[in-house]
């Protein structure tokens, strides 16, 4: 019932993540009805791969210059300790923790997480590329910031072993009750762990 | 912290129905990351100005044949009555009836509907062209399909008025519990309009 063009957008859109037929028909029937809109987010849109890419160096978002190598802010910083190696899954990860501004060290993007139930083997994550970092920068400490779910905490454990073995210092963000959270409606896993990490006071 | 591009793809996303600045992050993330994706997406919506554009009869969404004037599938479709004109909010809503297979007629969408509270006011839709239609079609009856909801009675209501003074016979959808649905957990307004909308049984 929809006309072509209509039908391959909604299609294309579905693409993206959490996005339904239901969402995409949505956001299609807006950048139908108002054209400019369309026309600006389409060009920004096929420029976008001349224009970005992933960093050479860590796998985060990095400007594309003409004749230089792909490196993104962070790497490009050289007041960054390059001894301290946070490990994140994704960048939307790496950028949430910059927020933070606690992390004076570098970063390492995988990209993905182990996940044996869907075949995602070692194999799949950049080890390779994890060490051989590790080894160009003379890394002293791995901080693993996974997520704490059942993905995260499977590729921390393995990399922890992996990089242990290299006679690494290999730590893991803290797990526990958030900061402004409720204990009463904190769910018992987040409880158990907050109790179990439990710091003496004042230190 | 993000590169420029990346900000302004975010910015235009996040005009989208629904999208806030998270959402619209992590649309764009996964258009980095998937460069063909974004090449075909751009490409699409560039060019969708010039492919489909808003039927001049009712507001559908048509094809641009070149030379033509746009004129969409329902409007072309000539075993469709004239004499009935359902009028809808959104093209969404055509869409919605369209699936159900019981509207015979044809369509006129408004494209937006009163709400006083906002500053939309009788001159804000469009009142002349639905009467031209009218005028020109012969219409005999006018199903007003906006949606139960204050803006949408509202408008059901004006255009009621308006449309009965001259002469048209002015019908309005039921508003009752949805197929499927259970009394016990429909709201108190939804269980007036079913007891207030009756029918004769076998009627």
């Amino acid at each position: 019932m929809l006309p072509a063009p209509a039908r391959r957008i909604i299609q294309l859109l579905s693409r993206l993540p959490g996005v339904g037929e239901k969402t995409a028909q949505r956001f299609a029937l807006e950048l139908i009805t108002d054209p400019e809109l369309a026309r600006e987010l389409g060009q920004e849109l096929v420029e976008l791969g001349a224009r970005l890419g992933l960093c050479e160096t860590c796998g985060n978002l990095a400007s594309v210059e003409p004749g230089q190598p792909l490196t993104c802010s962070v790497c490009a910083d050289g007041r960054r300790s390059s001894g301290l190696l946070c490990v994140v899954a994704r960048v939307q990860d790496l950028m949430a923790i910059e927020r933070s501004g606690v992390m004076k060290g570098r970063y390492f993007v995988l990209g993905r997480l182990l996940s044996p139930l869907d075949g995602i083997g070692p194999e799949s994550i950049r080890l390779t590329a994890l060490e051989a970092r590790i080894e160009k920068d003379q890394v002293r400490e791995v901080i693993l910031a996974t997520p704490p779910t059942v993905d995260g905490e499977a590729t921390a454990l393995y990399l922890a072993r992996e990089l242990q073995a290299r006679g690494l210092v290999v730590t893991r963000i803290a797990s526990g009750v958030p900061h402004g959270g409720d204990l009463e409606f904190a769910d018992q896993i987040t409880l158990g762990r907050a109790i179990e990490g439990r710091r003496g006071v004042g230190s």
